[in-house]
């Protein structure tokens, strides 16, 4: 019987074609299961928690897979780092019940989408944030999230594309918190949303993020919600561009 | 009489070669100088106040230039943060005296050179700190740095390469503050070594930081920088990586 291992990954996605493996594109799923089948010599299978897109970052995000071979969870995270490079990092492994799954078991999502508002955006943290250039008044945007808390049919916020079984997701909070998540730790322009859920739709917190922003910046109005929770689907709107989006946590 | 203008500026220095012009490299003062030629129709000379390496980043580098049009700084600022790119961003600019020169007028200098101490370094900080798996004594580190405060002939801790007419520098203050620049926000594993004098020399800063790191991790004796001090140079020893160095303010 293999081995179940856990592992917390952190990346920053800015060169990656997102985190599934996709045929000829580098991407974080791929370049982790590469590296392992190297080690193993024999191919292996990494089950992420969350399939963040191409662009999106992600402070811990979960993956699983089936290990043959008896090596310390350490020894096998310094092995991977030679080869990952430094824009991947493995930042913690163990043991997990046989049944362990990265998705079906995730019971909560948290999903930081940063902001700034800046005349033109910084150097430091072009990659790590969403630069607009006209003040938004922060109270409103989070008084408007509040309408989408709750358990809703979220099939209007999901991106063409998406193979979900259903559309209709609990979204356990919506936070406007000031500062980034990383960069230039100004928290006078920066400031994010932090999305906690029991899981999201295809581009769902980046379609949000970009219809709150919408309305904040008035070129919608604010029906635009209501409308877009009746919505069948797919989401007709702006989507926010996906470098302010991290994955901030995945909870079991 | 053409007018003088003074302007600071911030770059992410990763994908350039420098600051310096350099036939056939993408630099910051020939990125500059480009776009500046481009508004004004004819070339223009673009003069720093330091000659960041390639690698090194500038929070805010302090440049001067003789401009022959008549528009408001802040139409300029526009038209060059079209051109620039987000990698470079203008953060003022001014009318200044017609004898003010940038490299002439600076009083003081302030560098500050980011540390990391963790097992594999920040995905989000890879191109922003040096990291060290080992932990390292700051206090100790600090305590040898003040030997090096003070006037002092610096040409041992000049690498090779320099056009300096004077080797002489007066480093008004070495302090080691906890957290870094830009990056994860995290003062637990990173630290930054600030540098405050009256001018730098090639390299000096990198090579002083290199030497301290050297003593902290045993692989030198702290005689080493007597050695330096008496060494008509150039500097011999293990040079701190570019990628951790920010060029942090330029006093006049």
């Amino acid at each position: 019987m293999p081995r179940k291992l856990k592992a917390t990954v952190r990346y920053d996605g800015t060169n990656f074609s997102g985190w599934q493996v996709q045929p000829g594109q580098r991407t974080v799923q791929g370049s982790l299961e590469e590296a392992l089948a190297t080690i193993a010599g024999q191919p292996v299978r990494v089950i992420g928690a969350g399939r963040t897109d191409a662009g999106v970052h992600a402070l811990a995000q979960v993956f699983h897979f089936e290990w043959e071979d008896a090596q310390a969870a350490d020894t096998l995270i310094r092995s991977l780092s030679k080869m990952l490079g430094p824009e991947i990092r493995i930042e913690a492994m163990e043991e997990a019940p046989e049944t362990f799954h990265a998705i079906a078991d995730a019971t909560a999502k948290r999903y930081a989408y940063v902001l700034s508002n800046a005349p033109y955006p910084d150097p430091f943290a072009d990659r790590y944030a969403w630069n607009l250039s006209h003040q938004i008044d922060q109270s409103r945007f989070t008084e408007l999230a509040q309408r989408l808390v709750g358990k809703h049919d979220f099939a209007g916020f999901c991106s063409s594309g998406s193979s979900a079984k259903t559309t209709v997701r609990e979204i356990y909070s919506i936070r406007v918190i000031p500062g980034p998540v990383v960069g230039p730790n100004d928290s006078d322009v920066f400031w994010r949303v932090e999305f906690s859920g029991n899981g999201f739709l295809y581009k769902m917190v980046r379609n949000i993020t970009g219809t709150l922003i919408d309305i904040a910046r008035g070129k919608v109005s604010e029906e635009r919600i209501d409308e877009r929770l009746a919505s069948p689907g797919p989401y007709m709107g702006y989507t926010a561009p996906a470098k302010g989006l991290f994955l901030v946590e995945v909870s079991y």
